[in-house]
């Protein structure tokens, strides 16, 4: 008899954005004249750099010609674009990564869903409150948590790690030993933005406990403050204890052609039960060859573009105008008397609503035709807030700031 | 601590094309004049269909502007290319397949890899030799298989079903009750072809032990034999109890561009410990929304066009240059004494060497400077055999063919 994988039972269904649609529904049915302005789901609206769109026709005009053809690529990646990375986004910022420690994929959920496969069942998993729902479920799925306990909100077995107010949603360090911790800066949902002091006590815990940092950049083309950093290589030690994922989604506009990296140094070890150190970079590998085959090449060559001085030019315009969005956003929302969080080396605005998540959701669209997400959905420590997302028009921005405005 | 998932330290090293590639390039260091002619790994040669390219470039340019532009797209695939499928593929051939069955992915070799996470690490798995490596490593990742016994050349608790001459590589129903069961046909890396009648012994198999069957297919576009099944579902039953994973890498030369898609019938089920049936369409839903974030909106539209008229009759005229080289090979192999499977409704040749699988290639290496793949890098039962595969130039093709023959 074939057998489920029993751990499927304890995942809670996904209801927020399927729950949003229904709300964004009825409201639509009862208010057809009425233009929804969409500021919930993180996903860019702006055209492709025009020189990645360049670089991916002259890809595609290659694959229409026997001579210029590609087939089967590298499942790493092609060495154009892995080395292009580690130069431009590692090596010139004074953190050491190489070109083979750079894995090309099609997603950085992908990644960040898949790389715990590599570990033991058996290990303590630290996930932020709130959270990308990613890091929990699959957690969930492969038999790391126990089940979901109703009254505390949260599955069983995981280290949750609090974002709030008091902490400006950057978690402390656990008071339990943690294996694996998944973190995020900027963060999404809340817009935070770790320092270079708050990683290194990170890093220094990691190397402490021969626990294994995953860390989420998928946004750091929006820290704009150079005292910041926009990798965890920039924090020494973090090279044997950090694994991290990036993306073209955000960067360059992605989202829908699909190219993300994760730096695996060769440095970072996990362990045996013996206590055998094994190198993660080959684990890593070995996943990736068995279970991938490399991204679309004329993407990887639209990838390769951001890097070129017209791309980079492109791509610097494009985060700043989300910023500009996101920063007006801020502005507006604080000048009607709420706390927000993120908004500055950030495209999410994540606002204490003074009320009940769903509450404020609700009053947004039923009352301005605004379309944001309620942070309870994240998590726990998201209720009684909401994020906003600076990804539409900066004319859709400023009509639902004008709404909002009104109507609170 | 962070520990490893110690099942990978039961994988073998994958030797086979580190090996090939290693005696190739000391071929070549020898003999810098000669012109080596690969036939070897299974990966197309000639150029996207006319009709993809345009439909390629037409979607680049949709994302080259603000007002056509696409994000995120639904992660099973876009219903253009869902409907697309189910229609051409499957309802033109009586076969009941609905849209939202399809599951659009990057890759047949992602989808075969990643399908197993959905079931009980405690089932029995079947996984023909000679095999598709990933069927079985996959599964050794993921603690099914007990440790390799090197005097076995297999791994333990795995149920191997052997391929031979006798039954003509395609493998006899198990005697032990297994419940997850890899098929492939054509076959890869043997060429052989199952008869519906044939099929229909392993889909009543499945019926009456609550089996599921994992049925790869990527190769179907070669089946020219009118009487021969396409799809499982054109026999009786399929649809409770078999998945069935396709690719565009072989049917329109996608390897390189990378779209494939899964079929998952809802009326499939597994079930509990406790017995209850779970729709397997639903665990894989699950499966697929949190681990993967669909295709580049391009590369669908690309492969939506394999199915207009200009699209049919070009990818018809790809299969059948590769087939003519196909029926060329074994022709002369068969003119020269050697018995073959393959080569007809398949594009790889399985040729029986009369002596051991790394001498053959040896010979073809060094004496004919012609490169193919040694059987028994496929496992056991493939021991005796090389498999030369017909993706190639037929000028390429025709001249490693003379030269065999002067050697054999």
């Amino acid at each position: 008899m074939i057998k489920i994988n029993e751990n499927y039972q304890k995942l809670q269904a996904s209801y927020l954005f399927s729950n949003i649609a229904k709300r964004v529904s009825a409201f639509q049915q009862a208010n057809p004249d009425k233009k929804l302005i969409k500021l919930g789901i993180g996903d860019v609206t702006r055209a492709l750099p025009d020189a990645c769109v360049k670089a991916f026709h002259a890809a595609v005009d290659e694959m229409a010609n026997d001579a210029t053809f590609h087939g089967y690529g590298p499942e790493q990646g092609y060495d154009f674009l892995r080395e292009a990375i580690a130069k431009n986004d590692f090596q010139a910022r004074g953190a050491q990564v190489d070109a083979d420690e750079v894995f090309v994929s099609d997603g950085a959920k992908c990644d960040s869903g898949n790389f715990q496969e590599i570990f033991s069942t058996d290990i303590t998993v630290a996930i932020p409150d709130p959270v990308y729902p990613v890091y929990v479920d699959t957690n969930v799925m492969a038999g790391r948590s126990g089940n979901w306990n109703e009254e505390l909100g949260r599955y069983e077995n995981l280290v949750y790690l609090d974002g709030n107010r008091e902490n400006g949603f950057i978690p402390e360090l656990p008071e339990q030993q943690v294996d694996l911790i998944y973190l995020c800066f900027p963060n999404n949902p809340t817009g935070s933005m770790a320092t270079r002091e708050q990683l290194k006590q990170w890093v220094d815990y990691a190397r402490a406990n021969k626990s294994l940092i995953l860390y989420d950049a998928a946004y750091e083309a929006f820290v704009q403050d150079e005292d910041l950093p926009r990798s965890i290589y920039e924090v020494e030690g973090a090279r044997e204890v950090a694994i991290e994922f990036r993306s073209f989604s955000k960067t360059a506009g992605f989202t829908g052609t699909r190219c993300a990296y994760t730096v695996v140094p060769k440095s970072c070890m996990a362990y045996t039960e013996a206590g055998e150190a094994v190198s993660v970079h080959s684990l890593w590998n070995r996943r990736h060859t068995t279970k991938f085959n490399s991204v679309s090449y004329p993407v990887q060559r639209a990838a390769e573009a951001v890097y070129s001085s017209e791309g980079q030019a492109q791509i610097k315009e494009l985060i700043a105008y989300y910023l500009n969005n996101a920063k007006y956003i801020r502005e507006k929302m604080e000048a009607l008397g709420y706390e927000c969080i993120g908004g500055v080396n950030s495209p999410y605005i994540w606002i204490d609503g003074k009320t009940d998540s769903w509450a404020f959701f609700d009053r947004l669209l039923n009352e301005a035709g605004v379309v944001c997400t309620p942070g309870a959905g994240f998590g726990k420590c998201g209720e009684g807030y909401i994020r906003i997302s600076a990804f539409n028009s900066f004319e859709n921005v400023t009509e639902a700031m004008e709404r909002i405005s009104k109507i609170l």
